[in-house]
């Protein structure tokens, strides 16, 4: 059972950049994005007021640029060549300053220099210099959204982990559902289902299984009833009615991956208008899975469930795209989206989850996660779909 | 019971701000920072690709300029004059496209104009142009960290809040104690103290409660073992053995304010050393306690526990400042740092967390957290730091 990136993945990931990087005439580059900096190196950590960095040198050897309170953590659990840190954050001494010794030391002066941003960003308080204000490099160029591309085709082993994680989330999904009865808070069924599918996943699985992340869950952050109308609600602790509409979420994150499965259910009984609405979603959410192929662009999905939404006369109560990538962040480019013409490629993951938002009565979401395929799609989520399956009794 | 932050409240943060704006002879402003937002709207959303601003025309109307999906949300929940929206990201046309219409409809063109960043920012798969790309200023000012600034000195009613959250963590840490034995794993004991604390925090507070973060938690974040010697360690899906040391960590939001308390505990006994670098650990925060006086800077702090730890030979086994400031983020501005020479101020609210790190017995960190009050400080935590009650039996 896969449940990790290796060594040797991750090390390859590392060449892939250093391989563009030449490509690009750029002799080292230095890296701030926390996401990037965990795909390329597997070192997992709490970003706070204390900056981070990875580097690649001109003699192509990879560092860690951390705080003292994670060298050793880093020592351990980083696949770099060397891990250098600082005191604390801001210290006697800037880490910034620190930096610019490492920088210094590993031959970046008079260097072509790649950055993925200024420099370290965080809304935790800190403050500190852009790379270019300390470093007396040839040039700087930006290479932001390097990393973000190569993370788009996911490998044999992402996928493997992003099914490992499908799987935790349709048992917590099932356990959601079973405990969803009128009179209940969102957030004691929440507790209850993610718990239980928690406990499951972790004796299943054992030690090796590390979640840099949540471990199983499945939630309505506030979709219920009216609310669920709402696309993007946040818990309210709401109780649960017969009738009500639900919108529900569930996942795990197995090494960091997540995957989506999201419901539209009904407590106890639908009724004629809840059903007129799933139906039109079910049907849109299987136009767009029979649109999902290699080499069409993004829109061409998008496209096909707003006409379908537009015979219908339902227009109006859409308001956002089809999907989205996702991977080691629960969004991620691209996007089946009118406006995204990137083009699909066997080894995309996408979610496919079209909605429909009745102010008043609810929300109509159901969200898959699939793979794009040599030939069309495989769906990784592997929960019932039918409104009959949906009814919580 | 208060539970929220007032919409009064939300209105004297917005009017404040504007204040500043003026005496910086300031026309208007932008603003996209998610946590700011927050902080002077009351709007809690998911940050995603969908970038999402908030601003204040030169009339001082207040503006939140959102996707389609969050138009309604936003409507019924924000504190604001005007809601704007745009169809989706990337859409046919870009959503900076719609924000610049919206700036020149609110008369920003040919004014001075405030920005806490140039544009919105976001890992997940977001791109755009930069605020001064599309709009006709007659300049731009940097507002970076104003509101931040802001958040320092909390209200009557944010203290309030707080102390709600201390309350409920108090709740967890309790059961995680409570559940922590040889043989179970750390996600079976956190997920059980956790949940149940929920539970009983959802009952008592009622339908009112808005966690706008997470109901009560207590995580040991891999910090179990030889592992509680990285300070901050994640989740490792460890199993707790006798004579463990652990190093835990207990909160709830309450509309989305934080607390912290942490405590290192041991499994049914501790030996000789543990007991010795706990001694070393507790008196550190006591001296660190004794040093919170307002008119002092926060470096004052951390040169006493420094002071004490250096005397004792052990300051090679520490490796990060005493606290931070906390409130609607875990991590704020000002820290116990020796750079840091922000003055302590009444209405401050800090955590007060020495560590002690050897590598293969394991971390001794309390933290509590505290409000600098006219004559020193007010413990907000009120868990036991004693020995005799860190012993898991």
């Amino acid at each position: 059972m896969l449940l990790a990136i290796s060594k040797e993945e991750l090390i390859g990931r590392q060449k892939k950049l250093m391989e563009k990087l030449s490509a690009n005439e750029l002799d080292c580059a230095i890296l701030f994005s926390v996401v990037d900096i965990f795909y390329l190196t597997g070192f997992h950590f709490h970003p706070t007021e204390r900056p981070i960095g990875f580097f690649i040198d001109p003699q192509q050897k990879t560092h860690l640029f951390v705080p003292a309170l994670e060298h050793e953590h880093a020592e351990e659990f980083a696949s770099v060549d060397h891990v250098h840190s600082y005191p604390e954050y801001p210290g006697l001494r800037h880490p910034m300053e620190y930096l610019k010794d490492a920088l210094v030391e590993a031959n970046f002066s008079g260097k072509r220099v790649g950055f993925d941003a200024e420099g370290y960003g965080s809304s935790m308080g800190y403050r500190g210099q852009k790379v270019r204000q300390f470093l007396e490099a040839k040039d700087f160029t930006s290479i932001y959204g390097w990393v973000e591309e190569m993370r788009v085709i996911k490998s044999a082993a992402e996928i493997e982990l992003i099914k490992e994680s499908c799987r935790w989330g349709n048992l917590a999904h099932r356990l959601l559902q079973k405990y969803s009865k009128p009179g209940l808070s969102e957030i004691e069924i929440t507790s209850k289902a993610s718990t239980e599918a928690t406990m499951a996943m972790i004796e299943t699985l054992g030690a090796d299984y590390k979640p840099h992340g949540n471990t199983a869950y499945a939630i309505f952050r506030g979709q219920v009833g009216p609310m669920s109308a709402f696309p993007h609600a946040v818990t309210q602790n709401l109780v649960l009615k017969k009738g009500d509409t639900l919108v529900t979420g569930a996942a795990a994150d197995v090494w960091g991956y997540h995957s989506e499965l999201e419901r539209t259910m009904f407590v106890q009984e639908a009724n004629e208008e809840q059903e007129k609405y799933f139906s039109y979603m079910v049907q849109a959410q299987d136009i767009a899975f029979a649109h999902i192929k290699p080499g069409k662009p993004m829109s061409y999905v998008e496209e096909a469930v707003q006409a379908f939404f537009k015979e219908n006369g339902i227009s109006h109560l859409t308001s956002h795209h089809t999907g989205h990538a996702i991977g080691l962040l629960g969004h991620e480019a691209p996007f089946f989206d009118l406006g995204d013409h990137t083009i699909m490629q066997p080894g995309m993951v996408m979610t496919v989850e079209p909605g429909i938002y009745v102010r008043g009565l609810g929300g109509f979401r159901h969200s898959d996660t699939v793979l794009v395929t040599e030939n069309g799609m495989e769906m990784l989520t592997y929960y019932p779909r039918d409104l009959g399956s949906m009814i919580c009794v």
